[in-house]
């Protein structure tokens, strides 16, 4: 048996997995170039694979549908489409045609400069378009040689599988019965692999080098996927303490599973509401499936970003409906656009800020791109009788900016519904606190809102005049500064008074150290991302929410965050 | 008579003056080249003329010194220094000698040299240099030829004088029982006749460019000097207006200066204190002659720009005692270095920031770099002595900052008074109040500190998250804002809970729209640039302080800066 051999790659997937190593042989077929007599049964030849491929693809798609949903599924229906796609397909035909090329070299060739091309481009979606044509070429391939090709729907032993990379295919037929968790030598942590990877809850670890083509098949692998490490061959004693650590690791996992589906509630009976964050459409199942009663904040600048215009109408309304007939009826705020600041758009040429994140960002730079806006609102209003939207301005400053924000949703409304449009009568409208401006006179705005929803990652930077992207501020980062605590307590009590709700949406509303004082303050939606829902679920199952209105007071009059913090903890060791 | 011209020039000097031009004839003398016998005749004749006129330039000097100060009459110790300079004088002794040329020659040529060096450079003192270097050239040439030279002392009729430029020389003898103001085609508003022309409280204009060539001596000319305009020779109609606005604006004048000295109280007896925000040293004297109570913010950073290198304890503290001596025992508050967000030191070779009004400025660097901040405390500490000191920190976001620069601030004391350097042991020390942080919690930084002074420029610049540089949110830098309001209330509230004082030096200290609500609020010292002191003791003492307390407290619950200043203006004409 060898030493123990330790590797680091990046969490894609999180688990603690333990088993034998089985390789994925990836070998790399290089087809040689042969002059055939019969191109045009050479073509014919090309043809009959390029159908039994789509034959194979559908079959997978299907079956991913049934186990993953319609939306993973899509990865294969982009396969399909590149089937038809004549740059690719009718270019091989042609050049078997034009050359009296043998069609697996013609593919091969021709295939190989569109993977080329794309690999070499910054854009993490076209990159991946260059995995996808890799793997249909590989199928066709296959079928063009007779190979039946690496089927891991036929594993039965328990195992981990080590591999270059796995396509989506690989990943959609892993014999989820058997394979404990895969490590691959390349890919991201955004990689169609390592997404769906999540969605189907096997531990995986992506980019974690050459160095893992020592590891030998029959090798007894751990992964501890939740930190992006493995070993292999451990001694009988190492052995015993990672068996400990997955048993401790699976059992919190049941625990927190238990807890999806149950109301948020703490331990004295007052209810919360925890949300989920959200920035691309395939998060919204994430949320789900960890027990989000709705979407807090749902981030639209994806539909701007990584393209080379802006998005129509029709391409916002179809996201937001998406998300609003998947949610179900149950609560989701967007928000509209927040562009600038650290998130810039290329084609729209915006000017160049000395201080981006004090500049024309969001709603500030939407008020003076009016159609902009307008075309978001309009997309937003059609798509408003699907599901229980909330619409949210960001950086609102002063009242001013609100009633103009306001003021154009109404007159789109009134246009749509003039054109004989149908759009729901119970949009709440709603904005985001984060400049300290709107926290300190949340009570001016109150009356012309029916929610706030407090951003504490910008709240907390402007507030502290201290750069969150900047390192040598960081230490200014301080969610549990009682300045920002008392503002958090200032737009809550405001919001009261009228009777309207408040959410947070920034990181501190998973923090477990600061969910306690959210409670006390009174905060009625805690959004943050999927993954800390149920911890936070059972966290405030914990907590007694007077209890804690009591300690929340006394936290304001404290120092500083230390003081908080200690303060905090003091209060939960003696609480629970 | 010709029609009326206007010319419009830098206005360098205030007021309003009309009456017959007098032209400054500045012929451009240029000696012709003469080869000479027995040149070291040629260089004692040289000799002669130089002893001559340091005689004359130190005539100036004294008179100078006796009309204007010490300070002022600094220009001319430069110009004797320029006598002595082996550069340039013993450079034409040796030039008379080595090429036998005449002394009027190689003086022109020598000094011309340094003249076109010196003009071309960026720093506004070096170009005054080349200046210093013209008006003493002038003055020996004058000598060695036998001419007089244009003696403004013996100018005897009311006039206007004309000229390419005033020497500062010139501008120190004009007769100010004739001359009523002076107009130049070239200079700026911080060259030295400019800044004596403002000492010397005579209108004057700057840079009016070639087109004043056009006026023809004893036209009539009126010269509105706090817009930089000209008028020649206008009719009886418009001179009829001229000088009804003469009238108006001298009377008003008076009605100002008859301030001066006086104590700054409200009608209703409550007593504030009016100071002046300085950012060099000549500002002192400006400061006093408006009738500040002390200064207010002594900007510490042009010590430290316009140069290669950091400046040393010495030179700093010879610049602290400087004002704190001048200022005969009131208040000066000297803020210690507030580098970096748009203040860049090229030589410190700060990293380049996204964000630079959210980065490592200001205190937060001097606490990265000790020893910066070391040598300027310890400046302070020794300059203590020589008047009443405070000390003030910038940019404290929490309390931690505080300690330490005070924990920094006290090692230092103590290595000093080691070291047997006598330090007052009655400096207060105090901090800016210009991050929402810092003002939301400003009871928790209150005993720590003998003062807060409220930097409000930067506190709306992050309260509404706008870059006060940025043009497309400029409408959101709102001084009367309710939160803005609010925040200033909060800090004043804490600061008195724990009977400290409040100052506020933003440029809402002189905002006439702000100061009713800032009395109201209970602001104890208000310090603003120097011209606006005067304006703001005669507002305050025609205000009640006990109604504006109500009034302020009202202010406080309308929803926004038109509300607000729309209350003001009418409680203001209510009132007065």
């Amino acid at each position: 048996m060898n030493p123990t051999t330790e590797f680091q790659g990046i969490a894609a997937s999180p688990g603690i997995a333990i088993a034998r190593a089985v390789l994925l042989e990836q070998e790399q077929y290089l087809p040689e170039k042969a002059l055939i007599a019969d191109p045009s049964r050479e073509q014919e030849r090309f043809r009959a694979a390029v159908a039994e491929a789509r034959v194979q693809i559908d079959r997978i798609r299907i079956s991913t549908e049934e186990k993953l949903g319609a939306e993973k599924a899509e990865i294969f229906e982009g396969h399909l489409m590149l089937l038809e796609d004549p740059e690719l397909i009718d270019a091989v035909i042609e050049s078997i045609g034009s050359d009296s090329v043998n069609a697996e070299f013609a593919l091969y060739e021709i295939s190989q400069g569109f993977i080329d091309m794309l690999s070499e481009l910054d854009d993490e979606t076209l990159r991946e378009r260059a995995a996808d044509i890799r793997d249909i070429r590989g199928r066709i391939l296959n079928i063009l040689r007779g190979v039946a090709g690496g089927d891991l729907t036929q594993l039965q032993d328990e195992c981990i599988i080590i591999a270059r990379d796995l396509t989506p295919s690989d990943t959609a037929q892993l014999n989820l019965n058997a394979v404990r968790g895969f490590v691959t030598e390349i890919g991201s942590r955004t990689s169609h692999s390592a997404i769906m990877a999540r969605s189907l809850d096997v531990p995986a670890i992506v980019g974690a080098g050459e160095g893992i083509s020592s590891i030998k098949a029959g090798d007894l692998v751990v992964m501890d996927a939740s930190e992006g490490k493995i070993w292999v061959n451990p001694s009988d004693e190492e052995l015993e303490k990672f068996r400990a650590a997955k048993a401790a690791y699976d059992k919190r996992k049941a625990e927190l599973a238990a807890w999806v589906g149950k109301p948020s509630v703490s331990k004295d009976g007052h209810r919360v509401e925890l949300a989920a964050n959200i920035g691309k459409l395939e998060d919204v199942q994430k949320a789900l499936d960890n027990g989000a009663e709705g979407i807090g904040l749902f981030r639209t600048e994806f539909l701007y970003m990584g393209r080379e215009n802006l998005p129509t109408e029709e391409e916002q309304f179809q996201s937001y409906k998406y998300v609003l007939e998947k949610m179900e009826g149950k609560p989701v705020v967007i928000r509209t656009l927040d562009i600038g600041g650290d998130k810039e758009l290329p084609y729209m040429d915006l000017p160049k800020e000395s201080n981006p994140f004090l500049g024309q960002r969001a709603l500030r730079l939407c008020l003076e791109r009016d159609e902009l806006f307008r075309t978001q609102l309009r997309a937003l209003l059609r798509a408003s009788r699907f599901g229980n939207l909330k619409i949210m301005f960001p950086m609102i400053a002063v009242r001013e900016e609100l009633l103009e924000a306001k003021r154009i949703l109404e007159e789109e409304k009134q246009s749509l519904m003039q054109a004989g449009i149908e759009v729901s009568d119970s949009i709440e409208v709603g904005m985001m606190i984060e400049v300290p401006s709107a926290a300190i006179a949340a009570d001016l705005f109150a009356p012309d809102v029916d929610f706030f929803s407090i951003g504490t990652n910008d709240l907390i930077q402007y507030t502290m005049a201290a750069d969150r992207m900047n390192e040598t501020v960081s230490y200014l980062y301080q969610p549990a500064h009682p300045s920002i605590l008392r503002l958090i307590g200032m737009v809550i009590d405001a919001a009261r008074r009228e009777g309207k709700w408040v959410g947070l949406c920034g990181e501190m509303a998973g923090d477990l150290a600061s969910v306690p004082l959210l409670l006390g303050l009174g905060l009625h939606e805690f959004s943050m991302s999927a993954g800390s829902i149920l911890q936070t679920r059972e966290l405030i199952g914990s907590l007694s929410h007077s209890e804690w209105q009591e300690h929340a007071k006394h936290a304001l009059t404290l120092r500083g965050q230390d003081e908080v913090q200690a303060y905090v903890q003091t209060q939960r060791q003696g609480g629970q």
